[in-house]
């Protein structure tokens, strides 16, 4: 996601969006660890996030990106900021016993004076709590502020052009699918197929070239589906067993995550049953959707689905999405589950999940969608029917 | 990673180091966040990371694993673990703001009467500040021991079964290698040589599936590839540019990176006497690479070499592999550079990196191998030098 994908406009709004959300909660410097923040506010693009980095930005002035002095110019290319403004750690840091690269963030901070109110993302993947213990020690407890999702809540309503780049990314989606429903067939070892899937995301369309996604391919068959985060193995597709495909095109970062579910032979009725309960959840989701609903009330069309189909769905049915690097690609903000009574807002962004897992089995069919008037609109074109293939 | 990969011995004598180490440092119980240390000791495999999961290992007794519930099934299927040993946190508390999950493993923990003397991964992705500060919280700062990298030293050693595996990521990385070389021609689009190179390592060799890789490919292009971990774009290749792909094939999660380079043209004198220097790099640190050495002995031969051809290396040049998950393929202990006396035992295996960056380009050329008495022994067959096609 360079930062030239957006205009110096689009950074500025996002910068005054996120400084507010900072003073409402007395935050004076916000330490931005997760890559997807990191993107979000910079255009800042590498894998480097497996070392310690951050932007971090203060009430005012440039924001400062802050990684080792090997990806600099990686910062330098990706990002709009100035090179007054991309600070390093030096290379000896790396995974080093004895210091951290924390202590050196420290120093940069005391330089600048950005020592008092400030706020962390504390339950972030790439913030640890030995670079959270390096913080409390510099400046003291009553100094250091969770600002965990601070940034994140910030994104949840997409700009255009941020929405064309999540249709962008849909597109590719539903290359995959089709390229998926294209190649499965029974005797296939699966790794076979995955690579196919995999390659038409990356390849992708003319004139439009997708990306790493967050979150590899989740590809489990029959009972492996029982359990939600299988990957996929060299076991050949089997007749009388469903795979689904949760998988998701990638543009410039954004994602746009889809499962389809596929079988092998004439599905028993226990799966068609569990297949129209899901179409009618999304479906009645979709119409619900609209600006001023809640997420539970949201949600609730697909339990209620799921209940007059006689099965209990126990986890929550959706998360919002956008920019995003591994380990995940939900924002980690709202859930479309009972209790979360956010309210829903035009251009919010949404992957909703109504799987079901059984001890024998699982079906995932899902959307990634727009909140707009007249309720969810897919940011995907792909048949949501179970596809069956003769065995 | 299936546990079904290794013998219960194996996995017995896993635990015994493991916990030694715990013994030698007081810990009575470790929580392993890390899923990469949570594989080795059970064989758990699956792509549950992004939320709060962890293998649990008291001073006797069998490991507990706890995770979502939604991930138990995937437990019960992938690790040697009885279903007593499966304890799971609800659904609800997924990424919600008002509770965690490490308050369900204070529960567990005390349920247990494990709530003294209990070690933390602090410094990695999958432990956060949130999660430390809960069990802080719950049973005190003096109960609480900074364990990190307690399990991955014990990984350091492989065995002989890893090694098979290790040689077999060698051979889907040199299928990947192949691959490449083939595809790389001027003005082909990059991400379409990326699509294919990862669809080869997907797919493999007869009899060999691959696996996802812990990192995405690295593949830098002319002057981006000054920085070193940018990913790939859509932009041509193009002659007079020099690209490094730093890939990786992976087997059952085990991996062999490495790196080659690749020009359109005629490269060079300055890129020709950097290659020169690395390919003497390579020849004399796997002649030293016995057991016996220390790491900064032999990434002296780096050093070194890169000093008569006139260049300074400012970076570490190399660190322990094997089994992982994203974000790193490291083993995040060693590090081959000056300061690190670590003595090398036989069958330690490492990723060395004698890459070279400059403002205007950058060359990598890197070899996995495992440390034998006759030195270090490549974990794979590449060409080593870098591929000149005409433009």
């Amino acid at each position: 996601m360079p930062a030239s994908d957006f205009t110096s406009d689009e950074y500025t709004a996002r910068i005054a969006k996120t400084r507010s959300a900072m003073a409402a909660r007395g935050i004076d410097t916000l330490i931005v660890a997760d890559p997807s923040n990191m993107a979000w506010l910079t255009g800042y693009d590498g894998w480097s996030f497996y070392v310690p980095q951050a932007v971090i930005l203060p009430a005012t002035g440039s924001p400062i990106w802050w990684g080792r002095t090997q990806d600099r110019p990686g910062a330098a290319q990706t990002t709009w900021l100035d090179a007054d403004h991309l600070l390093d750690w030096p290379e000896e840091h790396v995974q080093h016993p004895d210091h951290h690269p924390y202590d050196t963030l420290v120093t940069h901070l005391r330089d600048r004076d950005l020592t008092r109110a400030i706020g962390v993302e504390m339950d972030n993947y790439y913030y640890s709590a030995a670079a959270h213990q390096v913080l409390l020690t510099a400046f003291g407890q009553d100094q250091i502020h969770d600002a965990t999702g601070v940034v994140n809540w910030q994104r949840a309503v997409k700009s255009d052009t941020e929405l064309a780049m999540m249709r962008k990314a849909g597109q590719l989606s539903a290359h995959m699918h089709t390229t998926l429903r294209q190649g499965f067939r029974a005797g296939r070892p699966k790794h076979e197929l995955v690579a196919e899937v995999q390659a038409a995301g990356v390849a992708g369309l003319p004139g439009l070239a997708g990306d790493y996604a967050a979150i590899a391919p989740i590809a489990p068959s029959g009972r492996e589906a029982s359990a939600s985060h299988i990957t996929w193995n060299d076991r050949p597709l089997t007749a009388g067993e469903a795979t689904y495909f949760e998988i998701s095109g990638c543009y410039h970062r954004y994602h746009c995550p889809i499962s389809r579910t596929l079988y092998l032979g004439d599905p028993p009725a226990d799966i068609r049953r569990a297949e129209e309960a899901i179409l009618i959840a999304i479906h009645d989701t979709l119409a619900a959707a609209k600006p001023g609903a809640t997420c539970e009330q949201v949600a609730a069309c697909v339990y209620d689905s799921f209940a007059k189909a006689g099965y209990i769905k126990g986890n929550r049915t959706g998360y919002p999405i956008g920019l995003s690097y591994p380990p995940d690609w939900g924002e980690r903000t709202m859930s479309l589950r009972p209790g979360d009574t956010t309210v829903l807002e035009e251009n919010m962004t949404f992957h909703l999940m109504p799987g079901l897992w059984t001890a024998d089995w699982g079906v995932a069919i899902t959307e990634s969608f727009v909140i707009t008037p007249s309720g969810g609109e897919p940011l995907a074109d792909i048949p949501r029917d179970i596809h069956v293939v003769p065995p």
